[in-house]
């Protein structure tokens, strides 16, 4: 027996308390249930043989010193190759070794920027439906978060993600003398929706008139879908100045498990996330990292480039998905961009009974009886948003994608099973 | 130019400011004058061979899935293998999954246990000298330091790191109702002192008079040199329910680079760090590791351990400093573990001039003419301690000694060339 006394005393400070988090729930229910998991955003297959390559070029690197601490932000073969690559894309010349914070993966790089920004007293603008760990990171740091919901312009048979859309009342009205920072997720996770130029300059010109930092989370810049366009919102006039733009390796090579990922942005910004900045990803997985980040530079114009060649690849598995989903009788909203498609699953509801199920939010009921009775994990999209807003998301689920085409008919061939059944 | 609003307005939070952080100021003195480097405490030689196999068999693991997240609060096979090492050394039996945080590094695992723990208004006690994060971290949390020093019990010609001691009314002195944590480093950085069990007794006994969490920082656990030995204080009488052990890959297999280490301790504790906790390391680091810790434990009692044969060959380089130093005329304090040898360097200060250096203490002087005139790099003792006690460090340089032998030997020579020219 532990001592009341011990445990009365060391409870986790109250900045980190925000209610229970899904996803170790949905972690669980893989365990046990083991269904076709298409919940988290991880692909499960190899990495390309190109990335796996220069890891094992990095490892053998001859004085090993790739196994030792590197310099505390950023390995320098990799701040230089990431300098390379975006400079021309935010339209910038970007300092190697004051411009870039390499961080433990975007997540850490997300918090670091935060962290080194926001303190009691100040008030953040997070975009809904968003990962529920931007709100956690600006409550940890003292902050309160205001959201704007993006709402549904139309209702339509075939809806895509750029019909979920701001409503500039709602956004002009976020915005007031406490607002520190903006987080912006393009392309955006779950919906895939590609902010176009218009609404980038929207947000913008509220971050120029508030003088707000923005926080541009652009995790699935590579995966675009043609003819759609990722634009960095760094890029747009004077917002260089006032933009930490997020990026990651894992999402980048399928390496989600290296844990690099990077924020770059003018000196005045990127020494606070370096003054903030206590976790240093593994020098060995930096080095692999610039080696592939060259190669690309290399053919960046050309057909093999792995942007393009995994975008391609990445194409093919989505349409596959609609279509399955769309025959099984959700309603999929056409993603522009990333590696998930959520659907509208309430064309099923007649024919489920999820009573059974305890959850509040019957999003949540639903993705619990599907892993069950179907064999499927998918998220449940309330979860993504705020208190104020979740039944906003409860008609929806979000599968992924990036998952080897075996499993992808799995789930096709687990959904006609369970039709037949009905 | 960038807008002055801009400027004003993005400044890093206050937790963060603790006065400039001298490390910096030695990478770029050691990149401008390229010295011999005994400063950071990180190996300048290759992993040891099975070391490296576990990596490369880790990155050829079949269905790629080590290239992918693992469990958030820690890889599956790791967390059993630390649970299985540990448990006889604790003397619990412990959780694999409930007991163990792993983190980015030592310096994740003390900023995730610390920062779950400290709010607003709490005190911790830390013990100087001590590395300068901690109290950066507890300033992080909101809370307030309380330093003690180790002071030495006697000056005699031999010191030993065992000859630096804590003052018991101080100590008693430090505890009160607003204490919320003591961090504890043992075997200690930089002196290398093993605190005995008495002294364990001590600390632990005001801990549990005053309900007070132990952070124990025991990164050079396995160094310990014979016939010392470590002792944790998580296994004495009482402490288990109230210590968190701080534990590194990077230490103990000289992988500083891979950034993996843990927190051991309670569920009721473990809890709130994997609460905090949002940095995990490299899923691939994390197999690596587990397998090395397995070859380990296989041959525990053996002479080939990685444990003993890495702690012998570190003896001889050890022996090997301690004797330049000396003949050099310093006076270098005998550690009883670890990888520095803090020396007084004062019995050469009529040799020298460092009046062209402009800090306030005189140690930063001597280091700084030191690296320029004689080409060595150590690091000032009075970096390791508060304001009100760097008076106390500023006879005292620290020179690391995990370094290849030829670098030792370059050492020796140069230190006794700068005689000759005396």
């Amino acid at each position: 027996m532990i001592d009341a006394e011990i445990i009365k005393k060391f409870q986790v400070p109250s900045r980190y308390v925000d209610g229970p988090c899904f996803w170790d729930d949905y972690d669980l229910l893989a365990k046990k249930h083991t269904p076709i998991n298409l919940g988290q955003g991880a692909p499960d297959f190899l990495p390309s043989q190109h990335v796996l390559d220069a890891l094992a070029q990095s490892i053998t690197c001859k004085n090993g010193l790739v196994h030792q601490y590197t310099r505390s932000y950023g390995h320098p073969r990799l701040v230089h190759a990431l300098a390379k690559l975006f400079g021309p894309m935010i339209k910038q010349t970007i300092d190697p070794y004051k411009d870039i914070a390499i961080c433990a993966g975007a997540y850490g790089a997300l918090h670091s920027s935060i962290l080194a920004h926001v303190e009691k007293g100040d008030e953040v603008i997070i975009i809904e439906p968003s990962f529920d760990c931007y709100a956690v990171m600006v409550q940890a740091a003292g902050g309160t978060v205001r959201y704007v919901p993006l709402r549904l312009n139309q209702i339509k048979d075939d809806m895509s993600s750029n019909d979920w859309v701001l409503n500039s009342t709602e956004l002009r009205n976020a915005f007031n003398h406490k607002t520190k920072a903006i987080i912006l997720n393009t392309p955006h996770n779950p919906f895939g929706k590609v902010f176009s130029e218009k609404e980038l300059m929207e947000i913008g010109n509220l971050c120029k008139k508030w003088n707000v930092l923005c926080i541009s989370d652009e995790v699935y810049e590579w995966l675009a879908y043609e003819p759609k366009q990722h634009i960095k919102i760094a890029s747009l006039p004077g917002m260089w100045e006032r933009t930490i733009t997020i990026g990651s390796a894992g999402k980048t090579f399928c390496i989600t498990g290296w844990k690099i990922g990077w924020s770059i942005g003018p000196e005045h910004l990127i020494k606070n996330v370096q003054f903030e900045l206590s976790f240093q990803p593994s020098s060995v997985h930096q080095e692999a990292v610039a080696i592939a980040v060259e190669t690309e530079i290399e053919r960046f114009d050309k057909p093999d480039c792995y942007f393009k060649t995994l975008r391609n690849e990445l194409q093919t598995k989505k349409d596959h998905m609609l279509r399955f989903l769309k025959n099984a009788g959700m309603k999929p909203i056409i993603p522009d961009a990333g590696i998930f498609v959520v659907a509208d699953w309430t064309p099923l509801e007649t024919k489920i009974d999820s009573s059974s199920e305890k959850d509040f939010y019957k999003d949540f009921r639903f993705t619990k009886w599907f892993i069950k009775n179907v064999g499927i994990l998918g998220i449940p999209i309330s979860g993504f948003y705020s208190e104020t807003n979740k039944k906003v998301g409860e008609n929806f689920v979000r599968f992924c994608f990036v998952k080897k085409d075996e499993k992808l008919y799995m789930a096709e061939e687990a959904l006609k099973k369970w039709a037949c059944r009905q």
